[in-house]
């Protein structure tokens, strides 16, 4: 316990003074730096790692939460909309993993107060892994590796799915993306970004969106409608907050998205209808602001979004504790 | 020229001191120890990685190599056969990738000579990840970061199947998994193995099983009938080899699957109907030998068996690049 207390000393004391080191220097800017996020838990993160990739939380037992939140692909599976469990296509775009933990809420539709209220969700929908919760423990109590480690993490040996979805939301706290060249620029490197960057910085600053795209995430802040000034197109039924709230103004109106990474996170949008970053920002300008941005203006811009790509995690691939005779098997074609 | 000479003859002596050292103290066993792969050429290997784990390499853009040989689980995908494009499950369980450079041949039934000859069928098979080659060229070329790869690799950009399949060829040299307690003991260590796990593997050997599970993978040295002293029942169509030759003799002659990792490798044999060890030892026994063995007679074979796990491949998540404008967009639909 005195060990632990001066670790925790020690930490506090690192974090303020890195604080100060940058606070002095950071500039006044409506985008903020990701800071990268060290776990107190380092063990439940593993834990949690190993549960991302766990195909067995699925009723076929082939997909898992990197499935359609790719860490190899910037945290998303880069179609239109997810293909699930029977190849069944989801209604939205995958959002990014990654930085999902700077945001107020998850979900397009910010039905999730938190990363741990979402990570169940996925597991049994049955566009996504189609597993009831039961059979998922079932699952997961059946393997002594697992039992093992969620004893050593939570101090006992009987599953349940509170236990699953903190270690999964503790794993997802460490998926941010510090150092970005733009958070370089952030904090004082003014040769991180180019002047053209800076240009097209400045010109999505002072057109207006920040006003949504903001914070360390730049986006992720608020939830607003899609189609402010002209009404947006598209086939998909989707209607965002409103299918939440029933609240007629909540209807197309959806979490900001993060721009961190963006480069990687194509198609864009909820429908995923946008496949460039060009196509998105003339879309945005028109729908959004009322402008029409010209080529020239989109191409600084889309400079400018390509400076937030920040450094990915780092993650040794899990390895994952067999089944023991007594796993429920998973069933594809149910 | 000079350095690299100098590298490999430093190679070829370190080769030869660490074959003297173990050599000297190796058993006298059908099995014998895996050895660490070191490749000569560790830019190929990461680049081979990259591709292992490429859904784009697939019509979809959400299945890859590793899909089916999950590197968290084996190196297989532990269902019964495996799902590829659309849902379609193919006709064979998925083979482990690990220790597979191993092998005289790849696939079940031996059609590919190697493992660079293995690597461009799944790409291409309907049932698997149904991308045409020249599709698969055009999306890799369309990537800067790929050709970037492929040029400082290989020496040219324009990207081609034979660069693509020898990357993977190489990346999948490297997933051996030596140290496992059974090479341990192989190599002297009396106490790496309980005397339950020994006498598993005596009866092993003397009831005749290493006369197809032998060599470093303790398998995949010869093809051999599924069903030698009784027919092996099966609602597979699969009919093994013969399909290869044509040859009567070869109707049912499947590769003789590794034993190494085989507590991770589950359901076994060609058809995935086996479960458990324990089925699969019975079944085993009774149609390739004639013979009932115990129950206590299996739990020791089995004992055994869980001897063979070695080290599994310790890969950090390769982080792919991103796709540019021009980059073929997947389709889950066609």
């Amino acid at each position: 316990m005195k060990v632990e207390l001066k670790h925790l000393a020690m930490a506090v004391a690192v974090a303020v003074a890195s604080t100060a080191a940058w606070s002095s220097t950071v500039r006044d800017e409506p985008i903020t730096p990701i800071e990268p996020y060290v776990s107190d838990k380092p063990e439940m993160v593993e834990l949690g790692k190993k549960l991302f990739f766990e195909p067995r939380l699925s009723m076929s037992g082939i997909i898992s939460c990197n499935t359609c939140h790719n860490l190899s692909r910037g945290g998303t599976d880069n179609i239109v909309t997810s293909i699930g469990h029977g190849w069944k296509a989801g209604p939205v775009n995958s959002p990014t993993v990654l930085n999902s933990s700077l945001a107020i809420a998850q979900f397009w539709d910010g039905r999730a107060a938190n990363l741990q209220e979402q990570a169940g969700g996925p597991i049994q929908a049955d566009v996504e892994m189609n597993m009831p919760h039961t059979l998922a423990l079932d699952v997961l109590n059946s393997i002594p590796g697992y039992q093992d480690e969620f004893e050593q993490v939570f101090g006992k040996r009987e599953i349940d799915m509170d236990m699953v979805t903190a270690a999964i939301a503790e794993f997802e706290e460490t998926l941010v993306t510090p150092n970005s060249r733009f958070d370089q620029w952030l904090k004082g490197d003014d040769n991180a970004i180019t002047a053209v960057e800076l240009e097209g910085y400045k010109l999505f600053k002072d057109s207006g969106c920040t006003a949504c795209h903001n914070g360390a995430a730049a986006g992720g802040t608020s939830f607003q409608r899609m189609g402010i000034v002209r009404a947006y197109e598209s086939t998909s039924p989707v209607e965002g907050r409103y299918s939440i709230t029933g609240d007629d103004a909540d209807r197309f109106s959806f979490k900001v998205p993060t721009l961190r990474n963006v480069e990687y996170t194509y198609p864009y949008f909820h429908d995923g209808q946008a496949n460039t970053l060009e196509e998105s920002v003339d879309i945005m300008g028109q729908i959004q602001l009322g402008r029409h941005y010209t080529e020239e203006e989109i191409d600084k811009i889309v400079a400018f979004l390509k400076t937030l790509n920040g450094d990915m995690p780092n993650l040794t691939l899990p390895i994952l504790p067999p089944s023991s005779n007594d796993t429920p098997r998973p069933n594809p074609f149910q």
